[in-house]
């Protein structure tokens, strides 16, 4: 299948589980939406569940590429600032949220996936880093990772406060310098 | 209403939005669940999203007390460890997946009050270890929350990996001596 019409596809697929959820997504309303014939779509994917897993991890309206501002800070802070804008900003938002949520609770659809490939492509932030001498080789970057997304998720998506003014650079020092060594003197 | 009459009535309906998920979730199937009028349960709770919100916060199946242990680095640890079991073990996993995926479809819950009413009780500990000189005084708690919160969230629900062995301790001592502090030397 031609790459543009594959997207043409996964759009369909993550517009129709925003705008109906999990159990209002068809292939049937994918076909629709996308014109591309039903029969094609199920020989490429076998279930609504394998063709919302596999947009997650390869649509581009949720691309993603590391960024690269050479240093880990910099690096740190735009890792931040573009998982606090896919989870604030319409229409990445709603999206975000509502293959995610389908995820947690539909786990043929194999959001793991999803989490492993962006992982995968966050490895070189900190390969960069330990070649530049930022980071011992001992630190572990799944950690850094889930401890920066994870306080987005909680601060934006939990709570529905905002995850702007400072909050990228307040969360990466937290991380990078440790909230004794950074706020105990002052 | 009596305070073992409302856990009742609060444990049917957790469990109900676990078993059926929200869209599942009754008032009707509430009453008949706790054996309680739902003219009743109506009185006191105007709609299920109020319930459910009540139930959030109030139901002992989810209840929370802050740890004291003596120090900041093990009040976190065994917050940390709290997080990890809420998410992981059933019922409570699957309660707190239901309802807290539910609170971020369905804003009419109110899911933000569980939060906030977490971070009051969790402020004891941070007020403990300032007045320990632990932390400075300017040091952030919510973000601290956040970071820790969202890191167990991230690889407990979206990764599906385990937060086990040594996973609370490396959250916390990442987010209190800093990776860069703790890992450089090694």
């Amino acid at each position: 299948m031609a790459p543009r019409k594959q997207q043409e596809i996964f759009d369909a697929t993550l517009r129709l589980v925003a705008e109906r959820g999990y159990d209002g997504l068809t292939v049937e309303g994918v076909a629709e939406r996308s014109g591309v014939n039903k029969t094609t779509i199920y020989r490429w994917w076998p279930s609504k569940a394998a063709l919302l897993g596999a947009a997650l991890v390869e649509a581009d309206v949720l691309g993603f590429e590391p960024p690269d501002t050479g240093s880990l800070r910099g690096d740190l802070v735009a890792l931040v600032e573009a998982m606090a804008g896919l989870l604030t900003r319409p229409p990445a938002r709603d999206i975000a949220l509502a293959a995610l949520g389908a995820a947690v609770r539909h786990p043929e659809l194999d959001g793991r996936r999803f989490f492993a490939d962006r992982f995968a492509r966050e490895r070189a932030v900190f390969e960069r880093a330990v070649r530049r001498g930022e980071l011992g080789g001992a630190a572990d970057p799944m950690l850094i990772v889930d401890l920066l997304a994870g306080a987005v998720w909680v601060r934006a998506v939990f709570r529905g406060q905002p995850v702007t003014g400072g909050f990228a650079e307040e969360a990466v020092s937290a991380v990078l310098d440790g909230v004794t060594a950074s706020h105990a003197g002052r």
